[in-house]
């Protein structure tokens, strides 16, 4: 497997590839798609010969026993994060969105505030706003180019009709890694205004050299009000499988999402199940270990040629493969960088001001690319602003 | 493609072959598997090269625009069910147990009573009860060896506390196609009775020659009550890949229904809506032209073959490839001719009493398998009843 391989994503009902001129106006030939977070890379070979195996037999009935699955994962969380998960607590959901949404209808009421520390993944407001509930942006603060915390200023919002808290972690976009401390204060700060702690870990996979991520459910304390959200489909690019786990530790909570699940009539589906269980081994373990180096390589490239463009600063990722790109210090209006962008250097990106307060003044841009695309992309972006030169 | 052709599901995570020992104690080696509603066959050879050309591609990312998949589904009704769909009335669920769980979320509330016409497909009642409506089981009448309805009857037992209808059409178990009047008349019970209908159509292509099956759209004065359930899994044997098609007309329905897919955060899998536009197609058209006759030999022979031993009717299929078998000319209570079939015969099957009431002297028997082994399972029969004879 060599990620350097450029695959043609057009024409494949690809989204990102093929929706960016519907959207954003970026020529579908000649535009570079960065925006939707999917990798241009193929799976590891394990799980192409899974989904091989399923063509070769050819019968796509019902599927029945999932114990292997289950195990895979609990192989997974106790070898690559050190989490001991009974199998018997992950729910299968259709991705995390709809695992975000199932966490919401089983566990908030209409009207009921989420909290959130923006900016945030815009699903999660875009679900609390389907679902009638409200958002509460706390607003995340700067210690120089990281995210952080300001649990103060996050008490003073709150207005007791606050019952969730939707965590990034490892957060996107910003690709912070959440250190202890900053984890127990989040828990802290739920056990104090008694929210529900729905921690999103899907990026917990892609976790760059000297950061480590901690699993919230290693956090004492909060067992008794936490749902853990991981999927292999961010880890190994397998969006379109549409399978997320939903794991929860409490019985009571356990329960409550198991009726939702049953009265949704909820199971997934079979492609998924195989991929996952094919994923989660020691070969995907291996082809992981690859990307993580290629990732921050491509990270590296990306951030030293954006930050050598004046006004612009890639916020340094320790996870994930968003770069966040301030664009403040250009002193343009977001209109004006963003046509530069999508316009002039025809790439396509998500808007700043999507993943709510505070990504006002921001791009997002996805690298998970072979490298030459990377490239291709810092090369337009610095003759876009070359005038800043 | 031939039918015949006998694959070995055993050891696929097939839960009709392999659970068939741990649910009804068939043993899996000796066992015939005919109680999941799949089918032993593959899919149409179109099926099979999206799937493939999907695993060439390699990439399984998100997907984009839907409007091929919407257009196959236009085209299939149009063309088989001479049936026209806007492709923007179209929902895809994970299939039709949570399309018909979708229904009962948006359009009723716990404590309404959902009328079935029983006996019916057992997973209707599953998740009424799961969220928390009440199952009123309106009982099939009998003419000869058809089922049918007594609209007397049913008025008679409403309570005015009824919501929902859900329909079978054709109905499962049983396999009436039902008629016109028989049609209009379920739509005149629903407006008395104020409820809204849903029917699940999802045997529609499975029709035997003499019966035409009339999609409930096509019956005057309910388009504001009516919500329509189609799917490609049944037809083409993909329940795996859990895609289903919830069509609403009526404008107001159709805001409640997209309201409550939004804030469950539902959306499909790639598999899905690759292999559904696939199959919609001429090719999958002709597959499913070839595939009728075929069901309807061994129809014929499995129902000769029963129909011969003393004691055991199974009723006169008009569409579906579940036979059912109505074991009360044998005398024998409940268990022991579950007994005979599952520990002499070694044939797992549907019982009867899971579809509600009037199902209580029955087996059902899923007949959609290479014809060998329909052969060999009326033998079986034969053996474990040849005291009768």
């Amino acid at each position: 497997m060599s990620f350097d391989k450029i695959i043609d994503r057009r024409g494949t009902h690809c989204v990102k590839w093929d929706m960016m001129e519907q959207i954003y106006g970026v020529p579908k030939d000649e535009g570079i798609a960065m925006w939707v977070a999917d990798m241009d890379f193929r799976p590891p070979a394990c799980v192409q010969e899974a989904v091989q195996a399923m063509v070769d037999h050819g019968i796509y009935g019902y599927f029945g026993d999932d114990s292997k699955y289950r195990e895979a994962i609990r192989w997974w969380m106790e070898t690559r994060h050190s989490w001991q998960i009974d199998p018997a607590h992950i729910f299968t959901t259709h991705g995390l969105v709809n695992g975000t949404a199932m966490c919401l209808d089983a566990f908030t009421e209409e009207g009921d505030g989420i909290v959130l520390f923006t900016p945030v993944y815009h699903a999660f407001a875009k679900v609390i706003r389907a679902a009638n509930r409200q958002v509460v942006e706390c607003e995340l603060a700067r210690d120089g180019d990281r995210y952080v915390m300001d649990f103060d200023a996050y008490d003073a919002q709150m207005t007791g009709r606050e019952t969730m808290l939707i965590l990034c972690s490892p957060h996107n976009p910003g690709g912070r890694v959440w250190t202890r401390d900053e984890l127990e204060g989040v828990a802290a700060f739920a056990k104090r205004h008694d929210l529900i702690i729905v921690s999103d870990e899907i990026h917990h996979d892609l976790v760059f050299a000297g950061h480590s991520h901690i699993p919230m459910a290693h956090v004492d304390g909060i067992a008794d009000r936490l749902v853990m959200m991981t999927a292999v489909t961010k880890t190994f690019n397998i969006a379109g499988s549409h399978v997320g786990n939903v794991i929860i530790a409490d019985p009571a909570m356990r329960e409550r999402f198991a009726t939702r699940m049953a009265a949704l009539g909820m199971s997934p589906n079979s492609f998924g199940l195989f991929m996952a269980t094919a994923a989660y081994s020691a070969s995907g373990a291996a082809w992981v270990d690859d990307l993580i180096p290629y990732l921050e390589a491509n990270r590296r490239l990306f951030d030293d040629a954006v930050n050598a463009i004046p006004g612009l600063h890639s916020m340094p990722l320790e996870s994930t493969y968003l770069a966040w790109v301030d664009f403040s210090g250009t002193g343009m209006e977001m209109a004006e960088f963003t046509r530069r962008v999508e316009q002039d250097a025809k790439i396509a990106v998500n808007h700043g001001p999507t993943f709510g307060k505070g990504g006002e003044s921001f791009l997002r841009f996805n690298i998970a690319t072979p490298r030459a695309v990377v490239e291709d992309a810092v090369g337009r972006l610095n003759t876009a602003f070359s005038d800043l030169q």
